[in-house]
């Protein structure tokens, strides 16, 4: 078993942290908000008074942060001048590529291995240890990372170089993104041809229009018992996280130079659905805005 | 087995006349070219002069034509005319949904019995007799309908009332399109953030951006191997025809009044795709048009 | 002078046939709805019992109707019956291109001279008698209907064969829509960026960015004081208006492969705006929905 | 007379600071590419090694540079440090507005007065004398400023705070794009629907849908003398540079959170574009792409 420093336990990174304390890890924490470090006390972790004391003489440390600029700015504070050197560093914040990169790049500089591990799965996946997680580093780093994140999360891909991990989350969010707003569309047409939703669902589920949006996530009622349209669009996934990760992905395309108008669009209408009001809702949500409803 | 008339003996409709001959039916063709009426011939179709002559004294009959306009010429000129009282008609066509429904009005003024019944699967599906079914009309009809469509198709989904089956089509092919241009848009956005298409694929194919059009059809070389990105994009469904539903869809969205942004933007893609010169392309190759090759 | 039948007595069109009226026409009127054709009585108007009897022993008629269908409804009923060989028959209305031609074929087969004459300016406009009328005919038919139409109208262009003065409308129409919204998001990412409205305007009017949709119909208040931004929005030139013009633009380009994609998002943005209510509101008023506002 | 670094001897660079020369100035430049800076001397500029030394002794320094990050490492290297306190330093590039805002508050807290300046009127505009600028910064440092942009440019508009020039451009730009883009498919649609380019014109111009796309900059050939389009799509002002101000527009929207669902698109449109090989051509040449022609 590891010693790990955690920092950033906020609605992810707690239960993550506790997860890790769970599967026989030493865990200590951070964060900047006292009751989260409370929440992690609670947990089972030892508290630290700041990011160096977290980073000091662990085997491996785990960030959960909002952006690319608190990774940047942690990784490259105390985190790194802390750590000894050959420490493990993960990142499982959803954060842009290029910060991303940096990250690594300042990790090597200090002769530490890292990874970023983007997760996928919410608040639900994260207490339940069962996140998937995809992991961009050298295969030395995800060697070593793999029986830590185990604890965390089910499935854990190695995606390739540094910035894969984030590459791989964005890339699939977008396609899901997209996936949805053509599948909300798709029942919102349907409804107003008088075609059941039922009757819908079962030809495209069986044909070529199939997708995880529709058959495990369909966005109206009534079809698949599970999914957030039948438990009044609460998340599973806000549409506020799914903006975020849309932007990141129009924010890697624009500088990449690849064109994506239908992730694009996808964004714009999340930007009008979370301006809206409704960035707590399920992603799914969007249906009813699609429809003239305002929330 | 049924006396059956078949009318329209083009690319779809000769080989699904065909299939029905094989399937034991006594059929008798018809097409205004003469070479695709030789064409029935050679498959054991019995040669009419005129669409009356197809229509009269049949159980059923069969129609596989271009537009909703030629299907309301067909059925009401010498079609109903010639068909006697109780007749089942069944147009397999592709065409927008009003055309369908007034149709359907029109054969229940003659007192015919009438479905909708346009097809999915292309020419191979044609030929093998696996086309999926989606059909519209009342249960009598659909009752009466279903052993002789099972002659051309594997799946026959009684999806509602008249209209219904044009109604499933063009909603399953708009989501096809947007979940297709979505999986397009991330495998190109990958591959300039050097993150591999095997990789991508992994993770997709087993999270949250699934579709048919990522794992069935995947649009890039080297993954699914039936898919036409491995046969240098040729079709499989030509982006001719998904730009024929895709404004299908918009028409319907248009009428309707519903709000379709991705369907619309997929629609306008696939029209720049194929004023570039493209119709004959499978739809998948709009990932290389995507990417800023002219074709 | 002339005798002039006049067919569709709405908010348009009753103006419009009073002015006809002051310009010291003789004039005689229909409208299905009873209330409009006292209205009409009311302006000096003979009052009539049918479209045939408003259309029989006239110099011109005109029509002044909802949709295409009706046009084709009207004309092809009773109106070219009822008109003596060589009436001028002249629609005023917004209609799609197909039915405009179709309208004029009709009435070349009956012998008879036609306009298409689409109208821009509002109740305000037809009120004042100082719409814009795009005109589409052959030149004899222009020559004749000119004199009749500076009755309605101050700018009267002849814009080219049949059909064509809609073709001018909804092209101009589907220009104005995009720019307006682009001048909305110009206006919106300003304010988010903390420059003022004022600056913005200043430097876009004198600039490359400018448009009628900034310069003269400026969409936030303060800047213009005629715009129906400082009027709370009223109309103007309603959003569902306007939502009908963009549904032409996009079935005339769907029908002729022309690719649109902004004139398309366009159609989609006003979509989502009048689904959500708004349809009697100026179509400026869309800057406040993207923002997020409902209404 | 003031006395003046520049930094930065580009296609634009260099003939703003030849006019800075003409308007009596005494300039020492610099660049970073040799021959850059011999073009600098030809045009009388002092030579210097390094932005250190041009910026040192100065009552002004002037950057004109690619992109934000460029300025940053300018401005927070030697550039400041050189400087004595109190010098006005402009910077005349079009960079995103986060950098600019940085880029202010390093030169606040050097104790120097700053400027955005960031120009339109391309390379012609430049070697002419007149460009437009569009400027951001305090009221002291616009005070001092504008006598000596007044020798690169006509037009010296104050647009308010730190930023606001870069805010005023972008917002111009993306208005300018999203009307172009309005103003090509309307010209499409016409000569789809046989309605004449000079027909469309005349009415657009002097109605609603009139821009300065299309009166000023009319993206077909033979209406507008001199307009690319009578040119063979030579710019002008390059697709290239168009794409690189909506990337900038888009990131400032996506930072602010701000809904352009036209401007995102139209940069989708202008990426596929560029992507196709077309980056120096004109960006109303973008008419071309749309109709499907390759380049």
């Amino acid at each position: 078993m590891a010693k790990i420093g955690f920092i950033g336990l906020g609605n992810m990174g707690l239960p993550m942290a506790g997860n890790l304390v769970k599967a026989g890890h030493e865990v200590k924490g951070f964060d900047i908000v006292p009751v989260n470090l409370e929440g992690g006390v609670k947990r089972g972790l030892a508290k630290t008074a700041s990011v160096g004391e977290a980073s000091k003489d662990v085997d491996c440390i785990v960030t959960m942060l909002p952006a690319g600029s608190h990774v940047i700015e942690v990784w490259g504070g105390d985190l790194l001048k802390s750590a000894r050197a050959g420490t493990l560093v993960i990142d499982c914040s959803t954060i842009d590529i290029e910060s991303a990169r940096r990250a690594h790049e300042l990790a090597a500089a200090a002769k530490m291995l890292s990874l970023d591990a983007p997760v996928s799965g919410g608040t639900v996946g994260a207490e339940a240890g069962t996140l998937a997680l995809m992991v961009g580093g050298d295969k030395a780093a995800f060697d070593r990372g793999k029986p830590i994140l185990e604890g965390v999360g089910k499935r854990i891909v190695h995606c390739g170089d540094p910035g894969a991990g984030q590459a791989a989350k964005i890339c699939n969010n977008m396609m899901l993104a997209v996936a949805m707003l053509g599948a909300c569309e798709g029942f919102n047409l349907a409804d107003k041809l008088g075609l059941s939703r039922q009757a819908l669902f079962d030809v495209v589920s069986a044909s070529s229009g199939q997708s995880w949006a529709v058959t495990t996530y369909c966005p109206v009622p009534g079809i698949v018992p599970t999914s957030p349209a039948n438990n009044d669009y609460k998340p599973g996934f806000a549409a506020g996280l799914m903006l975020k990760d849309l932007k990141l992905a129009q924010e890697a395309a624009r500088s990449t130079g690849a064109a994506t108008p239908l992730g694009a669009e996808a964004a714009q209408l999340f930007q009008l659905f979370v301006s809206a009001g409704n960035a707590g809702q399920d992603f799914s949500g969007i249906i009813k805005y699609l429809r003239g409803a305002a929330n």
